[in-house]
């Protein structure tokens, strides 16, 4: 339940579990496996605290890196890798505050918080979207009112595309004060899984990406302690979100990148072990060029990721992810169109892992942000538009 | 049981099924419905003789408005469009060659064989593929021997990959004389579903196309009258497609074309339905950029199919036809890029009809000829390389 | 001076002054040359009246074969063949509307007019840019007045971008009244490249296409009569535009579509002269990528073209015109990636004609309609947006 | 004529004399400015000494590091940034190899070398491409023989595409003993632009690139000293080539990469510059478009760099420089495209940086390693070919 002190120690763990967790891919895929198993593989080998602080005891890992072992594992099990993201991306504004002067309660509020991650091995998820305003805060319908005794908050709404639904212990659930519209006003409440009034529907039908066990999620006048709002603040969501999108938009980036990886590793497989196509010169051009897109998109996201840990939030940073998700989202149809023809049939073969990856490496353009997204703030960060004013970009 | 006379009342004919094939083919993606309705319709419509030589009482189309009638059905419901291919596939060089001088014998099967199209409302398919040798004729392991009577052929083999198992009445099956390997001795059998000694296997778990009713064959001792032999003479197949593939290899490319032409029109229908997409100048871009390469690919297909027409076997018809097929295969991970990226979610969810074409698209770089293949052939075209000659390009 | 009544011999003809129109190239681009005897050769052989109607004494080309004669001029001499749709571009739509019913004043015009191309052996060219305002009539600044003795019009202004400087003899100048800034009252005039007032600067340093001789022209109280009104009506010209961009926006799509086919031809003859690339698997491939492309943008562009001999002015040909012209314009940059790939050191020296031919295809997409103008009317087109409605699409 | 200490302050002296080599660089480009000078500059600014050791004097950069200075003296001009990089291709091997323990005659070259470098000011040159054999060492036709003395060697030949012809010092010259074609028995020795015998042509008729001075070079019975083979002893090029590209294979691409920054500065400025463009959502989308690629392909090349850095001559990091040059070799016409659709007139107007630019771009895929042979090297490198072998790969 801990991982190794060094990074390369790290990386190795797992590509260690990697194998484990392919073998767990297919019949999850086809709806046959337990969605729970990856993630308890995951929190045995403490990957749950992978950007936890040291001195939280987390592994302490900044941006660039966590990428990299991000990328590692989602080249064996692409889904449980978005699965994990997920609770990295509702945790992870909370480790890059982890240095930050707090009042007294949201200084509990942080100790508890990564106690129940690092020692406590509690996963944690965002139920963020609800039908027809999306991921976007804007049009929020889900409502908070202070308990009728004083001690908490009563939460009431329904939530869409839910990720690790009937997995993680706690969800990030933003709602509004009965009664306003301002998104300024808007707080974020740790549910768990097991409150009363909390339900959740059928995983989705989804072309893929059954592990990432999304569904709807349904709060009923939900009570939860006044120790369980984020930060122990009302309205603090917002502006952070505006400056720092690496987490909330595009920590799946990483995780595409990975299934990128592991298309490419499949064809150039697959060619080896094919007689007479390995020596062909247009298969080796194909393979070749495959190989050199998909190199510029690994270092760009890596890139990217150095440019967070250097100038967290900054434009030049935020464009940089921007670029990083439009490249891979755009690497995706690439690889598909090599892919497909080099395998031909293994491509679109059910129990074949190839057929499965080109399912899911279209999630990339799907998650936001979107790929006109993407390419908006690039251009406009290009043109020096101050992407910080309210107005200068739509969430 | 009857088309139109006129070309465009056809065509009105197609896009009148047109909204019935498509209510069928969601259930037959998911293996609820049953795959012999649609083939069903397209029977009574009277599809079965599009090709068939108006002497012999078909509709007597040209190819390239072979294409535009079969673009149109698979902008409906693309694999009962293939599936339709595979019938003209194995009647259409029999309906090029209508006017041929033939020996009495030839003559005799020729007459026959039209009339179980037009008045017995027969389907056929083809039977070529085997594993290990794909749907190339090099490597063929099904045999056939002289029947003991004298007065027919015993074939033993197994066929991969036969479309329309179990729907169509009769499968084309080359088989080679016992103890020969030599492709020149290769004969076409018809076959039919009701012989003594013929088995289908289960449809293959395949990502999409469970329409297409595609299944392994196996031919245990199979009696077929002489009657059945292709034009009643051994060892016809392999000169006529090396000169003329654009049945064996090329049919599918009109339909992969309506499957593009399905993607396009749900996008552009799923935009103009949202609100403030239809305004978004990028939005505007991006289906613009989409109709403009749709409309290259269309117009390349149909030229292909009048090329054909006015010079069936030629090299530059032939280089025309690999050309349609390439662009036809690459259109489809572009269209793919910009429905994912425009349509966003419902790309992904079963259930929408998008999710269920980009499935579909994909198969066009999957079926013969292969991508690399088509350019090999075009670019050896362009530098004169006589294609006719054994070894110049190998099938 | 005069075409063969068959088309296939107009074509013909084409390439039989192809090489001639060749030879003269080289040296026109380094401006050692004549820019006139391209046009010589031109009006020598009756290339002036392709598109005049046949009872007028031309040839009577409609569109579609119109663009396939330029193309092939343009695969020997890309600026000439600019330089000559320069003319029709001009001449076009009173070809076009060869056969309305007209007012008398009109009629003489338009009878005068026909005899001038077809008898006189007269050149036309276009002079409406102005700096500022580009190809459109939006805030254009010339203006013209009636003269004093009431015979004529006095035009002052100057244009910009005029081709066939000092080439043609006549420039359609578009000039608003004195005092007036409405453009529904915008007339054209015929200015000749004797009246007194007309001057012309030097050629311009443009990176290529030094033949299509294209100076700034000043017009200082040039005083034209009234017969050289565009059909002898004020206030003619915007409506006609907006209707029918075939001629003012897009006739250039022929003629680039010709020197992509000037450097795809190049292309291949090195490859087949160069000991042991024609054999090369990458090579062929990579030409047979070059072919297929190429093969779609020419189909689309003749396909765009019957659809304007069809329906001319109909939103759905309109659009079909932007989608062949965004086409074309997308071959040239994939066009230069080959061939800098494949010829390497040709592709960048002075004397050879790659070199050249790469200078001119970027052309296509400096031209209107730009390459975002042509997706957002393919778009809007998809759309189903009024593209005749005021403000749908501005010029 | 010292750089300074810390890497930081060497990029930005970089920065500061590049508005100077920007402004010399049009008048070179057409041919009336002189080009040395900006050679003049970057000599007495210490960019000679680059990457020579710390321990003789010079700066002491990785590949990283120099490449990132190269491309920021290349995005003001091209042109002398590559010469620059012909300079560092020459001395790059022996700076590798500035620790290897060698024979006291080599280590006499080796101290001598680099002290002409660092305290002589010296620039130096490669002269290795002859008519017919390109880059390539095989085929080599130039000779060398003992001179009659015993105190040196005579040399005799004919090389092309010499870089710096007139401008560098020394000139690496490859010479095969006279009466042997073995090529693991070529030499290189430096010939001064002094010794007698040496003559250089007119510097060539390209489409841009003229300040790189890229001409003939004839040696005519020209006697060099001992001293000046290259390490004191023969025989010793073939090997180093083959296990380490990136100086004279790749070196470049920091200066392409460069060039492409220019180009993508100029059009965001002239976005940002034109009334009404830099508000368009579609310019801002292009701009993205090309802001992502440009960020793609520029993380890739410094990541290349830290390859050979940690792992210089390995298949692993040579695959990555290979992937690198065409990375940036395929982004050439991709930000053509997109310039001239957004800078339309300005792309083709000679006086234009823009129109300059474009022309340069081009070259990357001139130049060795053509974009075939990147995507060869890659793709074999994916499927685990020895390519340390010979025969693996041809150079």
């Amino acid at each position: 339940m801990s991982l190794p002190e060094e990074f390369d120690d790290i990386l190795n763990t797992a590509h260690e579990i990697g194998p484990k967790l392919a073998a767990l891919a297919p019949d999850i895929d086809s709806r046959a496996g337990d969605v729970r198993e990856p993630y308890d593989l995951l929190r045995e080998a403490g990957f749950l605290h992978l950007v936890v602080p040291k001195r939280y005891g987390g592994a302490g890992l900044g941006f660039e890196r966590y990428w990299r072992v991000l990328s590692a594992l989602a080249s064996y099990n692409g889904p449980a890798a978005l699965g994990l993201n997920m609770h990295n991306a509702v945790i992870g504004s909370m480790c890059d505050a982890a240095d930050a002067p707090l009042p007294p309660m949201a200084e509990n509020f942080r100790t508890w918080f990564f106690d129940e991650i690092v020692n406590g091995g509690k996963m944690f998820a965002s139920a963020s979207s609800e039908v027809g305003s999306g991921a976007k805060l804007m049009g929020l319908r889900t409502t908070y009112r202070p308990a009728p005794d004083g001690a908490g908050y009563v939460i009431s709404g329904k939530k869409a595309f839910v990720s690790l639904a009937r997995v993680a212990d706690y969800y990030a659930v933003p709602a509004r004060p009965e009664g306003s519209t301002d998104p300024g006003k808007i707080s974020h409440f740790l549910v768990s899984r097991e409150d009363a009034g909390v339900k959740f529907g059928e995983i989705y039908e989804m072309s893929a990406m059954y592990g990432t066990s999304t569904a709807g999620m349904s709060l009923d006048d939900v009570v939860v302690p006044a120790s369980r709002l984020f930060l122990g603040i009302e309205g603090m969501s917002l502006p952070k979100i505006i400056r720092e999108p690496h987490w909330m938009v595009a920590g799946y980036t990483g995780a595409y990148l990975g299934i990128a990886e592991a298309i490419y590793r499949f064809v150039v497989d697959a060619m080896a072990a094919a007689p007479g196509r390995a020596e062909s010169a247009v298969v080796q051009r194909n393979l070749g060029w495959m190989s050199a897109r998909l190199a510029a998109a690994r270092a760009l996201v890596f890139d990217a990721g150095a440019a967070i840990d250097a100038d967290r939030g900054s434009i030049e940073a935020n464009a940089r992810v921007h670029a990083a998700k439009y490249i891979v989202g755009e690497l995706g149809p690439d690889l598909i169109r090599e892919a497909v023809s080099l395998c031909g049939t293994a491509a679109v073969s059910r129990g074949k892992a190839l057929e499965r990856l080109i399912r899911e490496v279209q999630y990339c353009a799907v998650m936001p942000a979107k790929p006109d997204e993407c390419l908006e703030y690039a251009g406009k960060a290009a043109l020096g538009v101050n992407l910080y004013e309210e107005g200068a970009f739509s969430w």
